[in-house]
């Protein structure tokens, strides 16, 4: 890690950075992950870098899917294994759900090492080795566990691919994604958009799980009815709107 | 290279991602330059990734200025050297400015790879190797060649560092710089904006050179007095905001 001071102005936004470089060191994240890396950061720093009130609304509500599943699955990739893997390991933990692997540049290395780092992390049963399934996609994010994300009925996929995501939706499941572009095809098409950085996203859904695990089914069941996904995303082309015109403000700029 | 067909929709920014992986593969681009890349391409899709109005006049007067200039230097890092060298071998050949070299991430093995690039894809001088002057800054972009960044009255700088660009301007130089993100330091600091993507920008400064080469030393400078600089920053985040108004609605998603 480069010597990057607490101080900094962009201190958790570059410590984020530093770590997704680590994992293509450690052959964990894919060369295109981090360029997927940089449209995330910039999307977030139009965003204020801050999980706007909206995205808190879809994160428990996130929260109650995961918690009535019968079959929960978190989709993990090369991008959130090396950024927020303790984050995934306590979520699976505290909701009950399980891990699978599941990457587009996908090869069995890849695979091993990232099912080693998650148990490294503290995780149990790690799914996406056996890949004993196929989606009807023509790359390899359709290689999927038949136990895992094939029969899986609450799917949670921070980072998507917008194809798999659709997929996922058709097979009638409930697609839970964290992805900063309200706009991408992942973002209209998933039944939960969160529009958040992914660590940020899923700290506040192991609080929440925290918050809501005690309650009965029913008042879970009432965090979902209330849900309006094209409000959250409506709302989050508004926040990024407000925060381009605030900071263009503070700066002098005119905005026109 | 992967199978990209032309037909994609986004085949120009799929193709240039593929070209930026290549340079981190051939030992020119650093992997923290594939975050930056990724950066880029974010605003670059926020702006429609098209060369807007505003910035086609913002790289007609940098043009005018580089004309104008007794030592003007292009500047050359990771990321152009990989994704633009017939470009910019392109624009230094027309108007007559250097290349030079200059890194974040700084190893001689790195000068010395890009600089070969930069000869096999035509250019005949480049500067940034003698490192013989350095800028008040903390990090290896201080390093520069006297005779080139150093005592330039004109620098192009695509795809620069913030507090780099701010020293050259400290300096009284004219800094032109290509930045997508037009609330970046680099964007509120340089001399000229253009807030477009580097490929585009340069291409069309290739062009504009050669329509404004034979004009009067008057008429280049009728073109710069004619500029301002804080109009074409504030246009470039109306036509951002705009864009996005335009693909929410297509969309379907209502705008708040």
């Amino acid at each position: 890690m480069t010597g990057i001071t607490k101080d900094h102005p962009r201190y958790e936004s570059l410590i984020t950075r530093e770590k997704i470089v680590e994992g293509v060191n450690m052959g964990i994240t894919s060369k295109q992950g981090l360029v997927a890396q940089g449209r995330g950061e910039a999307f977030d720093y139009i965003l204020g870098e801050k999980t706007i009130e909206s995205a808190a609304i879809a994160e428990r509500a996130a929260v109650a899917y995961i918690l009535l599943a019968k079959n929960p699955i978190i989709s993990v990739n090369g991008n959130t294994g090396a950024l927020v893997p303790d984050q995934l390991v306590s979520l699976a933990d505290i909701t009950g759900a399980r891990l699978e692997v599941n990457l587009f540049h996908r090869s069995d290395a890849r695979v091993h090492k990232i099912t080693e780092h998650l148990k490294a992390h503290g995780a149990g049963v790690v799914l996406g080795g056996k890949g004993d399934k196929r989606l009807d996609l023509s790359h390899d994010r359709a290689i999927v566990d038949e136990e895992g994300i094939f029969s899986a009925d609450v799917v949670l996929v921070p980072l998507e691919d917008g194809d798999r995501c659709q997929k996922l939706v058709e097979m009638g499941k409930t697609v839970i994604t964290i992805d900063l572009n309200p706009l991408s095809r992942t973002s209209l098409t998933s039944t939960v958009t969160i529009v958040d950085n992914v660590t940020r996203a899923l700290n506040n859904m192991i609080q929440f799980t925290k918050d809501m695990k005690g309650g009965s089914k029913d008042s879970l069941q009432a965090v979902i009815d209330a849900y309006d996904n094209d409000r959250v995303i409506s709302d989050a082309l508004y926040s990024m709107q407000e925060h381009l015109k605030n900071k263009a403000e503070e700066k002098g700029i005119t905005w026109i």
